[in-house]
């Protein structure tokens, strides 16, 4: 099964940040609720822009989030070690970590928490050197990614890596170098990848088509998880598609539903 | 560059039964310009249902439409080999053939057809005893067709072979073998792949959006050529993202221009 990451839970966006500071219960708990109704099988949590106390609202965050939707795993979202600490120190079940890089002070803070909590983390392929051009150079990055975290003890099927999608606007080539980055990965080192869309579209007209075409070619390329909102309707409907189209949907069940309930128009 | 075969002039369309039936020139240049105006660059003309006499009328289709969009190359679609000589006496410039299967009698009848006139030829993978279930059979039928073509001195580069699209709805993993097929006959074999993209949807709601992520997959699986309609808001929105994202579209011009008229919405 694809695995949806609800990314709308975050304080970059005004309404989040809002809710956090006044410390809104049901405004939390209604995005958790409404991403989880959508089919998302995580949620992102990220607290660390507009925040005075990143730690205190990261533990509040997960708390409340996880008050509406039971042992659903969060993704605990932010670059602050602490932060990430006092996430999983709420946390029920089995988090995820988003995210380390292959910068070595970066890594070599929260890979022992990683390991502590038994969580999922979710590598960047980046270094000091930056962000790979080619797929080649991403499965570089990859190969040091599952020693480091070997290295830590961290099992490989604790590891989700990131090819760090970049817009096409000013590299045109990006796309067609993720979509090999995540082909190889899959079919070489059998290690889970994970994403965020909309970077792709950065400084295009009508970013949700781009957005959503890709989401289908990456589907195609093998990509497990996927940060994104699960609400917006496009990506829904691409989603519901793919998933019949791929064998993922039995008798396309799923599909015929979300068109009944009116979700695919 | 992504090959646009336009569909829409088959006469198992009402509209175009009736133009053919009363000759209405107009009518049949309009569908044409259209389609060449929206990126075709390839146009179908079939008249093989509710016709009286196919081989007139496929003589009359190829000098009407011909006459609007100039030398652009048409697919003379017919099973039956003396429309489709009949469309090659009329037409200017290389045609394409829309096809043989490996059954001996069709493919027979129609290669040297193809040899004389110097034409494409589009083979769809089935024989006598049916539809190929996996990519691993659609193969084989490959290897036959570039067998049999090659001894009917058809060059390789004179060759589509259509892996037959068939539907979701009653064998669920036909995407998947398709997607595999059209990867495996571009990396192993380097010849051109074509399709039909509908069927895949046949028998379920909402087919334009099956279609469309379908296409999407395709495009990115490295599909060379589909017959479909340029017209569809959604599949020509797909078509001018994936150009973007598979950097075929210099810094996103002519998905931008797209944007500007009102395409993309």
């Amino acid at each position: 099964m694809f695995i949806i990451v609800g990314e709308r839970i975050n304080s970059s966006r005004k309404p989040i940040a809002a809710a956090l500071q006044s410390k809104d219960r049901p405004f939390i708990r209604k995005e958790a609720g409404l991403q989880k109704g959508a089919g998302a099988s995580m949620l992102d949590v990220n607290c660390a822009f507009n925040s005075k106390d990143e730690v205190s609202d990261m533990e509040w965050l997960v708390r409340i989030v996880q008050e509406e939707t039971g042992s659903l795993p969060l993704s605990i979202d932010s670059p602050n070690a602490k932060a990430i600490e006092a996430g999983l120190r709420q946390h029920k079940g089995k988090a995820l970590i988003n995210s380390i890089t292959l910068e070595k002070d970066r890594a070599e803070a929260i890979l022992p928490i990683v390991k502590k909590y038994n969580a999922d983390v979710i590598v960047l392929v980046m270094d000091e050197k930056g962000m790979p051009s080619t797929a080649g150079e991403s499965i570089k990055l990859v190969e040091r990614a599952i020693k480091l975290t070997q290295k830590h003890g961290i099992p490989a099927e604790n590891l989700y890596i990131d090819p760090l999608v970049r817009p096409i606007s000013s590299e045109p080539k990006q796309a067609l170098e993720v979509l090999e980055a995540v082909k190889l990965i899959r079919s070489e080192y059998k290690i889970k990848t994970i994403c965020g869309l909309s970077n792709i579209s950065f400084g295009l007209p009508e970013r949700s088509t781009l957005n959503s075409v890709f989401l289908a070619m990456m589907l195609n390329a093998g990509l497990d998880a996927a940060i994104l909102d699960p609400l917006n309707k496009k990506i829904k409907a691409v989603l519901k598609a793919s998933d019949a189209l791929l064998a993922r949907d039995d008798f396309c069940k799923e599909y015929i539903k979300s068109f009944r309930s009116g979700e695919l128009k």
